[in-house]
């Protein structure tokens, strides 16, 4: 069934609605059911947590002001089958309630995890891997970016940065920018690592709402085409290009990155690769080699991993559809279908918890907001979406890798990265936040 | 046959003698053999060199001072069979001349060869490749590693820096450094990688004649212990650590890296893993898993490309036997194995171009020592590689990667790379090459 075609009336308000809710049960804990959630505790590593039933049997520490309850016989069972899937739902349902700071307890629960799946029998693990998907088709890649992107600006600018509207990780030069400062620092860091000259036109792939290409365009007055396919940010970026006098200078396309045609002497794209799949790189990498000048040079942001993973079930089926966060190894393979050369890999990681701890902030002092114009159910999954991406990206579970390359016979390449840090990366103005 | 056997008297003086030398033929080129040298020209990319045959028909620009001259019969369809292999030996040999200089005849050469390859059809392609070898056993790894490194220690240190006998790529923080700056501002460019501090323990892995070593325990207060299978190396490093007044500190053993035991702060290995072989990174990442500490920083330095392809099968029958040059695909695969965290990587192609121009300039003041040391093949082979390698990196043939890793749950991993720009990188004593 078409993605499109699922999104009933109360989804168009709640993406996240879960269909079916069940009745917390009644009764006390059967013995095989303690047998089983102090398997699963076992399991998870024996974490520091307390992790109760609804008859308030527990597993792990008494002493402790964090733990985990699951409210009803049916959420034990559906938490066994679909762990990562089912905690997401029975989370934001509020069949499974945590106690103490949903961050701190998702910190600890993520290490313990991290740290130790190969406590999990083979043919569970099985069971329980989320399987990837392939790359996503035109129609999918539309529907995708829709489910996620359009839940209307409104939303995403109670809680991102009011500098430039970054959904993706920041740089924090120093711990305590704010994140205004760290957001502009990244545009700033990722301009210098493109060595941007005035006149220079640039193609950007997925531009979210056009930060970077004003960044560009206005502070290192070049001429940038940026592609999305999300209505709603494109509409706002024109906006803001008007606003700021530069749509002359800033064109937004809605098209696809695979319909970008044209020569540019950049190439970037930040936290798009993403939505791509490693089923797509060939194309992507295509698209790049047919519009970058041979002496040019791109820059690829990506969230990545370690180790290759599907990326997280209840993520991926109900706040990214079709995403999929690749290994570094498989990041490489983007780089030789051409071939390029890879001249650079920074990765920030921990810029990318910090970013996502200021977001978590902010969207908590909005909460009631967000619950007004959707519910409770959709507060609390995206409060756990952002908890729990600290907690990933503390624990070593994903990266951020900002990858510069060029045309492999290009000699036009930085010899070394000291123009980076010879000026602060954050600039004052806009700075406010 | 074990490869130490092959080494027959006259090799122990000259490892690059070819057996059984034909003699130059006179005659005329036959009609088929014109039609040949016509057909190569153009299937490496109609280079603007003049290619002449042994009787003076020549095919390409009469108006350059470049050119290829192939001196006779059985040189023209040796080369035909084996090109990569036939040009070095016959080269080496004198059997082909270089009008020009060899440099300059090298880097048109090899850039068309590298633009052009897909004008080879591949059925050619195929009977042309070089068969890259799985990664070298113990047994294989010492006769390797005597064949190249064992040559003499007096002999490298005729054309390498005098600083600190390194042969690996120099970093030139500005290009009119000296060859004696920029190796020296490697060791501390490094360093700085690494973020060594006083008292941190070190493993090194292929530690050369040791400079590396010394110049982190001499300027950075850590206790180093260094690996290597190259006895020669070994016994000059443990004297310059003697006459340093530093053997206290740093500790030179003669052993393979899988054999590395203990523990330490800080794990790097420069110029080792081109001799290792993708069959054998489970067993490298086996060993940094096992000594690196949970919060420890690794670094490897290493010959790359862009795209996986065989070592130049004269480069790996006389210079480097047993040696293999990863893409940064396969370089990856390494950090997967345990999996590490790869935090930078940065690509110093440039640089090592830059450096084997230096060697290259000085092997040349050198010949006549090294003639008479050896003799005049082996000199015109070293001349090769050495001419060959600066335009292989000039065309992006081969990359320079250095990579910083950690384990995988560690935070304690720099949070940007200013630190590494804040002075300058290269010291200013011993650099008076």
């Amino acid at each position: 069934m078409p993605r499109d075609t699922e999104q009933t009336v109360d989804r168009e308000r709640n993406p996240l609605a879960v269909p079916g809710g069940e009745q917390p049960s009644s009764g006390a804990a059967l013995a095989p059911e303690r047998w089983l959630i102090q398997r699963l505790y076992e399991l998870i590593g024996s974490p520091p947590l307390q992790v109760s039933l609804w008859d308030g049997y527990s597993v792990g520490p008494h002493d402790r002001d964090m733990g985990i309850t699951i409210r009803d016989r049916g959420a034990l069972y559906k938490l066994l089958r679909q762990p990562n899937l089912g905690f997401g739902d029975l989370y934001s349902s509020g069949r499974i309630e945590v106690q103490g700071d949903l961050k701190e307890v998702m910190v600890v629960l993520v290490e313990h995890l991290y740290r130790g799946s190969d406590r999990v029998p083979r043919w569970l693990d099985w069971m329980w891997r989320d399987q990837a998907r392939e790359g996503a088709d035109l129609n999918d890649a539309r529907g995708n970016i829709h489910h996620h992107y359009d839940l209307g600006n409104e939303f995403y600018s109670l809680w991102l940065d009011r500098a430039a509207m970054q959904y993706t990780c920041a740089y924090f030069e120093s711990p305590d920018n704010t994140l205004e400062q760290a957001q502009l620092a990244k545009l700033e860091h990722v301009c210098r690592k493109l060595q941007l000259e005035p006149g220079q036109q640039v193609i950007e792939a997925g531009c979210g709402w056009g930060g970077l290409a004003r960044y560009m365009a206005k502070h290192h007055g070049v001429k940038v085409r940026a592609f999305n396919i999300s209505r709603e940010q494109i509409a706002y970026a024109r906006e803001k290009a008007r606003e700021e006098g530069i749509a002359d200078r800033v064109e937004y396309i809605e098209d696809d990155y695979r319909n970008i045609s044209g020569s540019c002497d950049r190439f970037v794209s930040v936290g798009m690769l993403e939505h791509v799949g490693p089923a797509n790189y060939k194309a992507l990498a295509g698209v790049i080699d047919r519009c970058l000048h041979p002496e040019g040079l791109g820059l690829i942001h990506t969230i990545g991993r370690n180790h290759p993973r599907p990326i997280n079930g209840w993520i991926e089926k109900r706040i990214f559809p079709g995403a999929y966060v690749p290994s570094i190894r498989e990041l490489m393979e983007l780089f030789e279908h051409q071939p390029f050369s890879v001249l650079d890999v920074e990765n920030l990681r921990l810029h990318y918890a910090q970013t996502l701890e200021h977001w978590l902030e902010r969207f908590r002092e909005h909460r009631d907001e967000v619950a007004r114009d959707y519910d409770e159910n959709f507060v609390r999954a995206w409060e756990l979406y952002l908890a729990g991406s600290v907690a990933t990206f503390l624990s070593g579970g994903l990266q951020l890798f900002q990858v510069v390359f060029a045309p492999p016979s290009s000699n036009q390449v930085p010899r070394n990265r000291k123009h980076m840090y010879e000026q602060p990366a954050a600039p004052t103005e806009w700075a406010d936040g």
